[in-house]
């Protein structure tokens, strides 16, 4: 997704099903607060959270007005949300800091949400950051960013990323010792059969 | 709305309530052609169009995939759509401008709407061009550009507007024969006389 | 300067000394209709600009907010004024466009310029498209758009500049007779001596 | 490709070889009017031309310097040059008009290329509106924009294109008959079964 | 106001009255350094600002020259300046850093703001980040970016305020007791009896 | 440059040759992992640095795909690389960070460069970041950003920059102690002469 970064110094790794919310531009004759208590409502979504899930929210051409700020967020980790991933902003960066969620957004804005945005429902299929999110789909997010992982790679990412890892592991290691690139990464046969054989030895890791 | 923009050098003023669409950015896994003949199809919602509505296709994020072209515009036209205004882009300009039908948009771009756009629904609230629009809201479109009449103002709109438009006709009329706009435009009391005076006279249109 | 585009397809030059507007943005609990009537309005301006001069108007940041109409650009034309230039959008592209007044701008937009812009004042030095506008330098726009010439360069563009005019035609012609460009454009010497025989005899215009 | 959009109301298909121009961006020190005339200039460059080319100018991040007027324009179509698309804009409207080349940009600039932009050389692989361009590339540009077409699709494009034009129109004679759209288009067994026919009569067509 | 973020880690609130900068883009032929000892210029500037106003400065479409470095932001510090505010960027980040004062900016560019800007006045009314800020206005600036704060909302911040803050420090504590939001917050009567309850005795901060 | 900005908070200021690297967008039909090991790839371009050189790399309107991660980070820095700054994104921040390698870019994105760009070759004359970088030219990089030093220039700045940071310094000093700017910065004859004696005095440092 293009947008959301990751907010904060110390990033860790966050990986978890979608949960979808999706806003739309406020217009001045239906914005009010009374709209907080109503059935389609921000908190009625948060309290349909399951545990572990990451939150994506789609706010678009919306960054003035700061989507979520620390009681929400607070409550969404009570939930057990795993993070909270928006291609617009958050408010109140302190206090979302303080509630310990990760979130990747486009920065933090003072307004609240009801000043620029509308809530318009949870769990249907939204754009985020010029991609597709369907309620369910894998997001991996970090320091990079975050990702969308088609449900026909997830099983290839969970088996193939450790052993990637593993291998890029053991290159860093060549080149910290002073080795090229060229043959090394990517690895031809003779770099791959190094690599196994230092696997065998338990090395690698 | 900000984006959408007349196309073409002649446009007529477009009037009528609002029939939404709501796509999201593709994904790689996901769009295909066979999509076309799914029933949340655009073929499918095009057939739910009513006689003399206005169409509002939302974009999120993509201006590569135009969403139309001239089949489906031919279709359109011939349902009684009054017009087609969209925060993306369109395809086959001269196939559109060949069917009639008046269109809002930021452009034209070769590749179709599958290539980076998914058909999620029709009649839902959206946001287009910064602002929400709901299913039914009055959408007036022109040279200018296109914008959402809030309900509450629809008849202020139906009423005013007709004696508004005389009285700059009038003010137009004075500043050709060399008025001075202080005093004149917003006019004064004095102003304000003679333009009554000259309505009871039949000027001013 | 960035951003002024020509309005319409035939587009004369327009040269002119400036005269400056200065826009804010508009800010909720400030811009009021009432403000029209306000000795600092654009009502009052235009009643300032003397003959013969090029308005340019400063927007700073508003794209959705049309500066003028048909009533204000059809007094400037009765007062004489060459062109209006802005970086921002006017509102009313039919009517503008009856007034016959040249206008460069980013387009047209419906909403009134009260709704996102506060008039702050005339003849200040301004910033419109990313260039130092004062009151009284040399404006030239054209099918190309619209430059400043600096007050140091405005005796060698009105003496140079129908020379080189001259030149460019004659190489014209003579790529029009199949000439190849290298030692043409830019002339070499045998190339400029030819161009100034065929000046003697009268040709090159 | 992004970005260049064709200029000018009539605008007729244009289909051939990509050659291909690398600006970068002036920096004060570097660029003057006597690069002009080295061996590595867009006058060079242009003798290089092939009849029946279409040029492709990459000028990253620069939206304020026109990369060619009317008289390179001239040169270009008198050696047969079949269009000129860049991200980039181009200089003197009016003049490049008159020379009758197809173009696709951004705009126009009034600033000479020499303002903002050095050449660095032609035949080079670049990058255009986002998307690779190599020389040789087959380029199909019309009203709706330029695109790329892949070497290996190059056969399909030229056989699949011209019967997919046939069924399309096929299909917007029945649509301008009342024909609705699922079923239709895209075509199904009994749709295609009629098409075929009304092609065996001679229709279609 | 769009733009103008908070820069570095720790960020404390600011409060204070706007004391506005202007700036309009350089032009190559207006734009010299000893443009610096005249009395229009920065350095006057700031030997007018009173203790404990908030620095405002517009650069309408200029982020390549940074506004102030160390010097002058030390010297703002001296007369009691509460904090910088900027949509244009700043130069010197260590130097700055060092100096203690509050920013919000779009950033830091090593070039001065000579080569970029050029600097017209002060306590004039401005656009900054898209809102209009006259001399005098009420801003507060912290971690989520600066606001105005409306002449007409300054008692009503100044008392409601605190009160509100009382109350979401109090429904952030059932939340981390594990309350679900629907009814607390917004808080129902029942919620609000139990708030004033609490504070009744002396709890909720 | 406009666009690559320091990453991190530490940031030491980094001065060397450019070693430019050129990047074109993907395209779906070109872009293959077996590019890696092509002779013309950036692993073969990185065994050509050169201890102490500055690594540029252009990589015009994307920003979706990151150039390098940690691998190829780490042996940059064991070739002796002082810094690696691009208009673009890296990959793998946290990886990178581990390498100890100085980096500008506009930030971060976790697909790799396969993904959305084609490495083209290396030490040829590249825009960046809006200006033009030539192989050998003299980058400063620091926490303002980094600059590209005229050839033209380079003495003088070698020269000319300790003594104006010694008088910036002692100005900072005054401006400590309570001094006023006017008169002070830039120095009138009067400062000028209070700085040459406390430099003699072997104060300003």
């Amino acid at each position: 997704m293009r947008g959301p970064a990751a907010i904060g110094a110390e990033v860790r790794r966050v990986v978890g099903p979608a949960f979808t919310l999706r806003f739309i531009p406020a217009r001045e004759d239906l914005a009010t607060t009374s709209a907080w208590s109503l059935p389609r409502s921000t908190r009625a979504a948060i309290e349909e959270m399951p545990e572990g899930c990451v939150v994506i929210a789609s706010t678009p051409d919306v960054a003035e007005a700061g989507i979520f700020g620390d009681i929400l967020c607070a409550r969404m980790v009570r939930r057990g949300v795993r993070g909270l991933i928006t291609d617009g902003v958050l408010r109140d960066a302190a206090g979302v800091r303080g509630t310990g969620l990760p979130v990747w957004s486009r920065g933090f804005a003072a307004p609240p949400s009801v000043s620029g945005l509308i809530f318009e429902g949870w769990q249907e299929p939204i754009g985020c950051g010029g991609v597709a999110v369907y309620p369910g789909d894998l997001i991996v997010a970090d320091a990079d960013g975050a990702v969308v992982v088609p449900p026909s790679m997830v099983e290839f990412v969970a088996t193939a990323g450790p052993e990637q890892e593993r291998l890029e592991e053991w290159i860093l290691g060549e080149v910290a010792n002073g080795a090229a690139l060229p043959g090394l990464y990517p690895p031809n046969s003779e770099a791959r059969a190094r690599y196994e054989a230092a696997k065998g030895r338990g090395a690698g890791k």
